[in-house]
């Protein structure tokens, strides 16, 4: 790759959003050229206008970029990636497509359209192929392609595996970090020496996005996954890291050493994108692994850690929520399409 | 009631004793006359041994008692609650109960005993008269009463009134309190910010006492409910209160709003015990409820809330895990136990 | 008092407000006769509009009681409590005392005004004088009395027993919690395994209000005391009661045991006042203490709690911020007002 | 530097045993060659003997490592870093000295020995001009260099640009990290919703340790600096990063504006040495900075943030107590003895 991709960011000073910047600013493969943002912050300086909140220090390179508003003809780049609330994201992300913008979108608005890939690179990268169908559909030069929910990625990539023993149903119950309702998603008043039983329709992403994302490409649709699922969605007082104790009934009835065969061995064979971690489910012995705090920068924040894999089939899954369950989710998925030649 | 009962607690100085002393310092029926706890507490003041961590002021009339060892020739009282940890409970409780006292015991050591009653009010109240067999057994003057583990009985409760429907199997996820193991139990630097998916020998326990509780006492011995139970338990940073996250499969296959009926309709008959709450399930309606920093002292702690009845049937259930799941448990089996005559 | 006086809230669905609730539920003195709130409030019950927050359950019979608009001619009351923020007390509560109602005002607006009493009733009980002097400027049947804010009263409770030894000057660090803010205040993601050093216009309070309040009444005016103060304010990840470290420098020097000694023997002689706790001071002997979890509810949260009284003079002093440090110290200048047959 | 110089770790197992492990695993200057720790360790790998804590993963080029004792026979390595216990260290480090080591310690039994230098680069790289004394004195072939007090460093730092300005007295309240006490020094029900305002001996060594830092080598001993300093040290629920208000008198009396300069220029010349941050302080000009989530890893934990800088004169000093205040002080000490040619 002689020249850098061009890059954009729609919503680039939110939560995640500060995250696409981590992401992006030292990229081999892209160079961030535009930070959008609301009309509020156009015109300021990104350092300005984002409030940087990670424990990273803000990139110095991005430090006094000026933020322009969410509108194509003021955003400079090949493609973009949407960190626009959900409502937002459903108007402005056909606009960018049809000026000819590649989206790659983490809001919710698209992820079950018919004519949408919703991707996870170790899990359907296939997928990707109906961008042409999109394109004939709707008559755009660009295209929107979607990863899922940040609860739905960390499930998902560990039942992959599991499809080949004849996954039939899921039980999960998620323990889910503040930072997934965003900056001021959570009143410190809700949360401090508190659980919240209820996440606003988290639960109906978790039992749908799995199916389309586990289904088969059969050319011009998506022949949905035959799973039932049934999630809780929970809020806890951690910062980063979505914890899930998960049930897989499993029509083969395998062993736990046989499910933890299956993860060790995945190997998605997409080896050669940036973002992949080494190993996408990181296998933990130790009977009270993974923990956020402990495992949520394995593999830079992008492998999923699982452990505790007991009769049932039972097992807890792990994953950062907002690096490889969001940001760091439509970053790999833009690696692949330009892996694919797709931008 | 014309005098009160004397009453020892074995242990008193931890996080569950502590919850003894607020529970009986002024109770209408029991009189506080002994307080037991190790070596090298006896001998003290219980305010000087009890480092007391509670955030109601220490009660003033114990605070001078002097501590006793547990010792049946120490302690004065004609029924003593036991807060000691299981190994220990394992061979100090049978020498009280030899020795003519009555133990209401908090510990694990001999909830599966063939002979030992293993009781929640509200449950199985019946089950007390395997008393009887016991001393029989065993040739003792007094005897031996359990109650379940903290996240055993929040369970429990709630799935008493499901047992109509048919009740076949369960799965729950459990996000526990600190409290839970005790005040040095949990380092804060293993927990803040995090969650621990792993809590010792919790799981077995939630998969087995269930079917004794929800058994049926026979004459003879207990007949265990058939029930297949499958726990995933986590350590979260909450102070007091067990969260559960329950799937519960029923033969009749109820709607959510026949569960809330069962829910709402539940009546032990247990009402003129002291502890016994208005109401043992408190029916939420919210959205987002139960929270244990909300929901944790209703009914004086001794209340169970559910919430969040959805197809499948899930629900959340929430109670205080050292009261209505330990300390109050065992108070409220001794008051069973006078009202049955049996002390 | 054969008859209870009217007490309505201004401001009665937000965090000082549910306090106020919690304060006047059952009061011997007062009967609560309106919840006055935001426009967006009026017309739901009381259960409906306040989304109940605290974790003491709210009172059965406030529950239906319908909130009206913050109108004096939609209140029906004797006196009413503010809660309001401090931008619309400023033009509300005039509007209340020209209309004959009592004020007791929580809120900065009025504080510093020159006719208006800033009153500890532990502190300053005869700057309640000044109420006619009020009522003559500006011609009102009313009156509007204030007490200050949170983290001044829990610091000048203990320096007013330090007076008689020739206070001079004060440094304050504060660690406050974050009910103060409000319910909605301080996001979580501001505030978990963080502190923020900085609380607006906090330390601006802390050190103006003590003046006026340790300052003498000479009959027509406040007197203010000769007091140099510094104060640095930050907020801390805890639920309730402020935390504060200070160093008070005297005139006389007095040794740490002549302050203990001060603070055990603070008598106001104003006991006969239902909010009023045994100890205004409790002074604490071991060396960790006072501690907001374990120290808060001293006195129904009335008691400031001081301990680590060290050479500097340095010590600790801790108190409940929304009740001492607001509803209460509301509810125990009104119970003053009677008491003086100003209502 | 053509060969590495030989590194071991005594304590390595513990929580500031593992911040040097991350300093060292990979460090320019130096090889680590030995882990020691209790016996009950030793012989495991360091893997298994760990329990690493960090978020950051285990060096992989450590974990197999084989844990030694702390004994000089034992150990294979030209200079120690000790995270031993105080009583610990005040008998073994002598021994590794006598036998011929460097060690450089963050334990507390010697930092006030006369003939001992204690040491941060930045403040007074010359007082290890008395290691050649020590030796004399004590006719050992090695010898022991100290670094201060965790809280005493970040504050330190910060009072060494002050000294120009005639700095006679300091008050400081500190709102510390968990990570201090070590990984069970803390329980989560001691802390968590709470503020502990007692740290057994951290406010002696916070106001003796600087005067001999800020002190005068005169070429056989330390001239003490003439600050009075008066401290109030408290635990906070925070991970990692310790919190300073500070309130300094200087004779010149110097204007906020002036101090800020002294703080933004401060430049002590030891730029050369790998562990030293770009700025050793950083300046906030944000209201409400520094806070230890967000600047504890600014100059990958060396750096000390200072912000709030108000007449009086006051600030917050925050720096990361495990790296800044332990690990990484010592490490730096030792890059400056390579420096200095003394190892």
């Amino acid at each position: 790759m002689t020249e850098k991709i061009r890059a954009g960011i729609l919503g680039a000073t939110g939560a995640v959003g500060q995250r696409f910047v981590q992401a992006l600013a030292d990229h081999p493969w892209f160079e961030l050229t535009s930070l959008a943002a609301s009309e509020r912050s156009a015109g300021k300086t990104y350092s300005q206008a984002s409030n940087w909140k990670l424990d990273v220090p803000l990139p110095e390179n991005v430090a006094d970029i000026e933020v322009v508003p969410v509108d194509p003809a003021k955003v400079d780049a090949d493609i973009v990636f949407s960190a626009l609330p959900s409502d937002h994201a459903k108007t402005v992300e056909p606009v960018f497509a049809k000026n000819g913008f590649a989206v790659a979108s983490n809001a919710s608005a698209y992820r079950m359209g018919e004519d949408v890939p919703l991707v996870i690179p170790e899990v359907n990268e296939d997928h990707l192929e109906m961008i042409e169908i999109q394109q004939d559909n709707r008559g755009w030069d660009g295209y929107i392609i979607t990863n899922p929910n940040c609860s739905t990625i960390v499930m998902t990539v560990t039942l992959k595996p599991l499809m080949k023993f004849g996954l039939s149903s899921v039980n999960v119950a998620t323990m889910q970090a503040i930072s997934g309702a965003g900056y001021n998603g959570v009143p410190s008043m809700a949360i401090l020496d508190n659980i919240i039983p209820y996440i606003g329709s988290e639960e109906d992403k978790m039992e749908t996005e799995p199916c389309k994302l586990l289904g088969e490409f059969n050319g011009s649709e998506i022949d949905f996954a035959d799973i039932s699922l049934s999630a809780s969605c929970h809020r806890v007082p951690v910062m980063d890291g979505h914890t899930e104790a998960i049930w897989a009934t499993m029509d083969e009835n395998p062993a736990p050493e046989d499910v933890k065969r299956a993860f060790f061995d995945f190997d998605p064979k997409i080896d050669d994108l940036p973002s992949k971690p080494d190993k996408s489910i990181v296998v933990r012995e130790e009977p009270d692994r993974p923990q956020p705090r402990l495992d949520r920068n394995m593999g830079n924040g992008m492998s999923v850690s699982v452990g505790r894999i007991r009769e049932g089939i039972r097992y807890i899954a792990m994953g950062h929520n907002t690096i490889r369950g969001a940001a760091g989710a439509s970053v790999l998925n833009a690696e692949l399409l330009c892996k694919k030649g797709k931008i």
